[in-house]
């Protein structure tokens, strides 16, 4: 202010595009803006505008039903396809179905119930054309482990069974509110690197889990955990069955075989697709050939024909495990959306169409509250059923239907058949499916590209195989967080230079051929300034300082007249961050430095405004682009001394 | 690529300086780098640099004990001033310590102790010339609500004590720990609008408090929130006792009066300092005189003379309530070191001298660890006080030797003359020091410069005062980092515009007069791209390339055929973000649109190349400027049809 006002060159003013202070907007107004940024980013109500009520409720049904969007331009060319890949989907989800329903420790013939009636609610409500329903193997572990905490499967099957379908009940409420709420975004919580973490620490523990069924064992522990399962497999050395070991594992090379084979050559997909159903085919048939059933290889046994009961008067909501219950619902549930929406979303991007997020969380919501009141678990959109039925050309969700009626079909007539199945050959199909999940490569790219994602996914796996599938979710979501957290608390600072032949200032330690401003130190702060980073920037921006001011001394240079902080890259400021800039000139001010901005944006510039800091540090030092700030240090610089700048400062009027 | 590749103007790729990839960096140097600016930022052992053994033996002494820094150079004139300033702080902190014991449920005799043994070591270890150390009322309303809560200060006292000097010396293990682990940052977490909401809360539930001594009731309630307190007045209206009330109220009027004089005339500070010790001895001389204590005004008694007894064999590790005097310690020695580094802090740079936060950690820590073994509780460097110090004119940490001597001369010599002080006149002085924390002012200051802020700080002290401290600050810290969780899972985004005769783009919606360029979309992000915001982006990319797209149709203008990303803002990204680029890059080759690049910086530069998303976009689409990037785009508009592009791109040659 003062003196350094009146010389200030008048040209140099009108020149320059002074830094504008965004118009005023009322707060409410900005309320409701902010407000729609969170809650409806992708704008789904667009459509709505401008219509009539009628058409609007034509458009909100096919908003929240699909299937009345595309039914009616649904070709014979489209149901060939559609039948192919549902038969094929079909004979994948059977075996699928009925391990993992094994493995969750539920009656299998629930694997089938959760392949009839969830994909017929899918075909209605979803906006995928690839997915394909189904139950997956990591929710069903979680299942398992979870509910396992507090009821014996094997010793209360009934209340375990009922605590499962309220697990699915909440989870479907959950994953319907997260929709209808718009709080999908949620979901995106869990990063790439914490999912892939994730799902490959929960494919090894349930490996692990398979070692039961491969070796035959009756008793095997409830832990889910790399030690506790090695202990139980290695004690109980003496009760391997050879039997079972040849089966399975001669299963397991068939039908890794196959997958290798499919993979070579795409157009063989069906090879693999048919591997499992094929499997299950002949054990069943060389047990029943051979009565291996008596010689230790366990077979699944009788299953009821019949479609879905009615399970809705199964519900429990006053119980003492309902906590455990909505625990393990929430969980589950949060995996099941992450999986379908991003399995979803892949296969959307392949064939350019889009999906919408929060209607996909609806869908699955429904689809899952409907699938507890029918005998079902939880289900989603695995990605291996996803990928077949995608690859078998479906065109529509019609293959999803086609796959429930096959399952239909089965139930009605076909449950005797797996009477003799081994679930030996079970396990060796978890286990190849499991196989995939394993996905190393992703973990050496993230470790290429990004140490830190590295680590959150290396945590998530580690979590689960040495302490749970729970814990592992906590602690990478916890790293992950926390990574955001130090980005905002510990944002990067650097010097600019001048970029030569131009009035382009850069980071220095990026661009190497930059040259240095004499007297001018050039600061840039690369994250919003909030409390959180408030008193780091305070000592930082000090740091630089002392350095600069060394440097020059040391080597005898024009000594520093100018600190320019580039404001660019700062998204916001909170009064704490405008307490901090104020204590930044004042201590500038006393060491006879001048404090100048560059480029601050709208929000920076408002708040600055209205907290007086634009008077104090003088409208005239706020400049449009680093170039014309530092234009006008050089110009002050060359026509006066920095005496009167200090000797002008506020620091001098107080002490 | 491919033509695009081609026909790109070979002079204008000589002219424009590419956006260079920072040098490679080992990642052992970058992990010690970010570990350094993490725990580091100040630099602390810059000194230690270049020394002999010696010497930074000698310097570490220093560090840790800055008494021997400035001793060497202490002088007559400092000691005159110091001494007055102890002397009047001795006369504030005697009836201040009294009181604010009592308000802890402790013996009021504690306050004396803890006015003399922590002064003296903070004399010796602190780094602040201007702190005037003592107890505080939040911290001691904090003890009393919370240890009150297992145990009952009246039924069992020596327990109680005992748990208190637990507490403490936890609250100094944990801020010690807090500075020699260099996590000082934790404290940051507090923003400033926390801090004020917070304080204000206290203050009001301390005042509350204070109508039990003003009115003299017997009974009053635990608990401190608001409805609680209110109930337990007024449903005890029989019990109110006039002569105490009128007391109580003539002192706070007389305290009142003597501050607001002291503001208006800064030169009489020593009026309002010396005010409660007044009031303490003539409310004392009253009630001597007038008998008053036998009819309901009720006095402090017995205080034992002699110095602070040991106490550390009072330290209770064994005890069921071992986790609440835990819990205790640590939110009371947060909230203690808050106030205690702030108050430092601001007086540091009125007078332009440095504090380091993670010494004076130290400092407050070792005080109260020591504190705690000679029957202190727990203390800090109190505002009032500290201000009056400041005030007074002090120069050095001697004006706590002063006090604390001054203290010791009553503890041996004057503690009888308290034997008629009235609680009443406690509790004036209470009051007359909280309402000095109601700082509605700072509130208002919140309101009309960030919105946000305003809501953190009513939400602290709401929580505080309608149910309870813990809840009221764990509420506070909660909506801060919700905050910075919303900055980047929902960034900003906007268009950017040419500013008239530049090559300079901004913000349409800051500055006005911007102009579009015909068939260029031109986004700038302002936030790093990160998992939690890359799903968000995506939508909200792909939206604002809609809606240009509809402005241009229903303006009949030039189609869309250029989208500029503007990433200079854009701090960091991790492989979500990557991912989602990689994303955004297809779905615009579908639509026929062709992503550009501006500005990215060093860390983004570094992980786009790992990933090889630059061999993706194209080396020649990423730019310096978005100016130069709107150049490149002007010149291929003018040069060749948009058609090549679009039969060039990835999406035809996969669909």
């Amino acid at each position: 202010m003062g003196n350094a006002d009146h010389v200030y060159p008048s040209t140099n003013v009108e020149r320059a595009p002074r830094v504008a202070i965004p118009p005023p907007q009322s707060s409410v107004k900005s309320l409701k803006y902010n407000l729609k940024e969170t809650f409806f980013p992708d704008d789904p109500l667009r459509q709505f505008k401008n219509q009539t009520t009628s058409r609007r409720f034509v458009l909100g049904l096919k908003y929240f039903f699909p299937i009345f969007d595309w039914a009616p331009s649904y070709t014979l060319d489209f149901l060939k396809s559609d039948f192919i890949a549902g038969i094929t989907i079909a004979s994948l989800a059977i075996p699928q179905g009925i391990s993992y329903a094994k493995l969750a420790n539920l009656p299998p013939i629930l694997g089938l119930y959760s392949s009839f009636i969830p994909p017929l609610v899918y075909a209605m409500m979803g906006s995928s054309r690839d997915l394909a329903v189904g139950t997956v193997a990591v929710a069903s572990l979680l299942t398992a482990s979870m509910l396992g905490n507090v009821v014996n499967a094997n010793e209360n099957p009934k209340l375990y069974l009922h605590l499962a379908f309220t697990a699915t009940f909440v989870a479907g409420v959950f994953q319907a509110s997260l929709g209808l709420l718009r709080l999908g975004f949620i979901v995106d919580f869990l990063s790439h690197a914490t999912i892939i973490g994730f799902m490959a620490g929960a494919a090894t523990v349930v490996i692990m889990q398979q070692l039961k069924g491969i070796l035959g064992l009756n008793h095997f522990t409830r832990s889910t955990d790399l030690v506790s399962v090695m202990r139980s497999v290695f004690t109980q050395t003496h009760q391997w069955r050879w039997e079972s070991a040849v089966l399975g594992f001669g299963f397991l090379f068939f039908l890794l075989t196959t997958r290798y084979f499919s993979k070579r050559k795409p157009k063989y997909f069906w090879v693999s697709a048919m591997a499992p159903l094929t499997s299950v085919i002949l054990g069943s048939l060389l047990v029943y050939l051979t009565h291996a059933e008596k010689h230790g290889v366990q077979v699944i046994g009788n299953l009821k024909k019949g479609l879905n009961p009615l399970s809705f008067t199964d519900l429990v909501f006053v119980s003492p495990y309902l906590t455990t219950a909505i625990k393990t619902g929430i969980i589950t549930g949060v995996i099941a959306l992450a999986e379908g929406i991003a399995v979803g979303r892949s296969f959307a991007m392949f064939k350019n169409y889009h999906i919408d997020g929060n209607k996909e969380m609806i869908a699955f919501g429904t689809m899952n509250i409907v699938g507890s009141c029918t005998s079902c678990y939880l289900t989603t959109g695995p990605f291996s059923r996803s990928a077949v039925n995608y690859n078998a050309g479906c065109k529509t969700a019609v293959s999803n239907i086609v796959m429930a009626l096959t399952v239909m079909v089965t139930l009605l007539l076909l449950t005797p058949l797996f009477h003799y199945t081994p679930l030996v050959v079970l396990s060796s199909i978890i286990i190849s499916a499991m196989l995939g999940l394993l996905d190393y490569e992703a973990a050496i790219h993230l470790w290429t590209v990004d140490k830190f994602d590295f680590i959150v996914c290396i945590s998530a796996y580690a979590g689960v195989v040495f302490a749970s599938v729970e814990i592992g979710l906590v602690i990478a979501v916890a790293i992950s967080v926390l990574r955001l957290l130090l980005f905002v608390a510990r944002p990067k600072t650097f010097i600019l230079g001048n970029i030569p032949n131009s009035m382009i200032y850069r980071n220095v330690e990026q661009y190497l051929n930059t040259s240095s401003v004499p007297g001018v130190l050039i600061l840039e702060i690369d994250a919003p300034i909030y409390f959180a980073n408030s008193g780091y920037l305070r000592e930082r921006i000090a740091r630089w300082v002392d350095d600069e001011e060394e440097k020059l001394k040391s080597s005898g240079e024009t000594s520093l007249q100018y600190v320019i902080l580039n404001m660019g890259a700062v998204g916001n400021i909170d009064t704490s961050g405008i307490s901090m800039l104020e204590e930044v000139k004042k201590v500038m001010d006393r060491r006879g430095l001048k404090l100048v901005m560059a480029n601050p944006g709208a929000e920076v510039m408002k708040k600055l405004n209205k907290s007086k800091f634009i008077e104090k540090i003088g409208q005239e030092w706020i400049h449009l682009t680093v170039g014309e700030a530092v234009e006008a240090c050089d110009f002050m610089l060359h026509t006066c001394s920095p005496g009167p700048l200090k000797e002008d400062s506020e620091a001098y009027n107080k002490v």
